[in-house]
């Protein structure tokens, strides 16, 4: 019998023992890369901006032919034409003369500097006063200030946002390698289980993990197989298992709430490869198997819907992520209970909450939630985490919210 | 001319100028459902669980006959049966016994509690003796604890969760009211942009903005209309908004950067419908127009890549949302700042930063980022804003990061 284990060791186990799958990748177009993880390190090939460019409306000129210059005694420069947006500047500026310059426009050699339109006065008659003196470099963008070829643009395992996707169109990579998405197979089991759109019988009650499991699974990026309900049985469950860990790269099995089911999911899992885990010392969530056939997890959810919501997000997303090498931290945000929460099982507990932003600060209200209430988690806007040497928390105390 | 607006006072105008439009919902599967805006109030119709539900393995019995047992003085009690998971209990419990009961199967009448197998031993003659005596509710979920007739579930305006979809299911909602997806036409202009896929010539580059707010807005949930890249040419530019603003709920432009094209997208409002602002004082990012065809936002955002992000996620999508009725707060991250950043223009600052997280907390390092240059934010994990009033941030300064 494998020890029950604390939530540390558990995502310590899960580095132990899976690694990324090799050979995964595709290629999408840029705008179907948002949220994908990147599966390649994207280096740039090319100069941007491939010239010299001007960040305001004003003057390109040689810095050195306005110092000095004031309002008063403004440097006085002959105007000997002007670049237009998306042309070249291939002339070289004639020392002691300037050229109007668009935002964004190119710099000819010859200037290092641009002059913002405020600061000039044009004279009509085809020279113009520089009344504040430049600088060289001032209101430029340089040819690769922004990429040379060989910058490291981008890392592969990022989970690829809208600004990365705006970095990658700059550097013209329109087909974006991305890892496959992971296929998910997920199985519920019980007895007492009827689809949601059924309506139960006496002693009844839906299926809620399944679509929960399918939502959060397909939010986060995957791609879900489902298995319907089986019953509680060894010979069934077994068939099934199986034939999901053939045709997807991850097996969750949710239920399965009595000892027996329990046991026998283990046997299961024993006989498809090795048994990981049984048992993590945490509060909803304690009745988690966790195995491997090969490289493939096999993971045994609690029935409760509250209990395998939080085993999922924080522990079967991360183990997802490791088969993907994705890399994407999720950092808490601050917030102050509003009333006191009771924790004493020497397990970690894991609560869910609310969170309200007044001018006093941002409040986390607890809800108060026996395990197995699922209802009372909608409307939920994240959850924190007791650590299990605590024995509660008092009203006022500030905990680390992480976000749904 | 209108004056430059601060943030606060865009955020005010965006409330009092747009309201969410109406009759716009749609029903879609609860899988699909995630991430939607849910349309309605949802208001259980049943009873979830149905019936009295054990929460542990063991015997269902009335506390009553327990009370004074202890483990060397145990209450006998003879079990009458037992109840199989997903079969009703519709026996009244003879006074004086017990029945088997698995975790989530029903408690017959008669009984009251349902004590854990692992304080009961049993003789083998068809009794058992119970070691801890129970009491009235114990291991128990009542008939309607989740749900009852007329319990609001979730409210209208929500973006829903796996653990909404979770709620849904459990009372049998499989297909949800959602507000339909907002169709937003973007429009890139500038006589320097080629498309991303092209390899720009001497003076050009590429349209950055178009698939950075086609990613950014297609994550938040809208439907995408590209109408390409425009040149500067007000008459050109008019006519594409005009079918941009026929065919969808809200138009963005981005770029031109020029003052004469800005005065011609302000033009070109005020003839479709109202202008409501000309510049935010927030930096990057102050080149920015809002204006409305009814209750069409029609937005003109700055053509500097790192620029318009900023503004699109600090306005245009708490905009969308608007149009919506949309509720999802972005709550921001605390941490400590690596290095000082300077900020002195009279204008609230948007930075963006890395994080990095140490055993001495979460650490936030800033990105130096010309405007313009979009590589830079490419890696960034989130953005953090300097006050107006704040002449800038020294190291180790606690800074509030919101999230990509």
């Amino acid at each position: 019998m494998l020890q029950v284990k604390t939530p540390e060791e558990v995502w310590e186990l899960i580095r132990a023992e899976f690694v990324p799958l090799p050979h995964r990748s595709e290629h999408v177009s840029l705008p179907e890369s948002v949220g994908r993880v990147l599966a390649e390190d994207i280096t740039a090939e090319e100069y941007v901006p491939d010239f010299d460019r001007s960040t305001v409306d004003g003057y390109a000129l040689s810095a050195a032919d306005s110092f000095g210059c004031s309002e008063s005694v403004p440097a006085i420069l002959p105007v000997t034409g002007q670049v237009l947006m998306g042309e070249s500047a291939d002339f070289t500026l004639p020392k002691g003369s300037c050229v109007y310059v668009p935002t964004g426009g190119a710099i000819p050699k010859g200037a290092d500097c641009a002059v913002m339109l405020e600061y000039t006065e044009d004279y009509g008659d085809g020279s113009i006063g520089v009344m504040k003196p430049g600088a060289p470099g001032m209101n430029m963008i340089f040819r690769g200030d922004d990429v040379y070829p060989g910058k490291l643009i981008l890392r592969a395992g990022r989970v690829l946002s809208a600004e990365d996707i705006g970095a990658l169109a700059a550097v013209g990579r329109t087909e974006v390698p991305v890892s496959r998405r992971l296929r998910v197979g997920v199985i519920s089991t019980g007895d007492e289980l009827v689809p949601p759109e059924q309506k139960p019988g006496p002693g009844q009650v839906r299926d809620v993990n399944a679509p929960m499991l399918t939502a959060m699974l397909g939010a986060w990026g995957a791609e879900v197989k489902n298995y319907g309900i089986v019953a509680d049985d060894e010979e069934l469950l077994r068939g099934k298992m199986e034939q999901a860990a053939q045709e997807c790269d991850a097996v969750l099995v949710s239920g399965g709430s009595s000892v027996g089911v329990k046991d026998a999911a283990c046997r299961i899992i024993e006989h498809m490869g090795k048994l990981l885990l049984h048992g993590i010392a945490i509060k909803p969530g304690k009745p988690t198997i966790l195995g491997r056939s090969g490289n493939k997890p096999l993971v045994g959810l609690p029935g409760h819907p509250v209990a395998a919501c939080f085993v999922a997000k924080l522990f079967v997303l991360p183990l997802l992520g490791r088969l993907l090498g994705r890399e994407d931290a999720q950092y808490p945000v601050t917030a102050e209970l509003t009333e006191s929460v009771s924790a004493n099982h020497g397990r970690a507990q894991v609560n869910a909450c609310r969170l309200e932003q007044t001018e006093k600060g941002l409040l986390a209200i607890p809800i108060r939630s026996k395990s197995g209430l699922i209802t009372q988690l909608a409307g939920a806007d994240g959850y924190f985490i007791i650590d299990r040497d605590c024995e509660g928390l008092p009203k006022g105390a500030k905990v680390n919210v992480f976000m749904n």
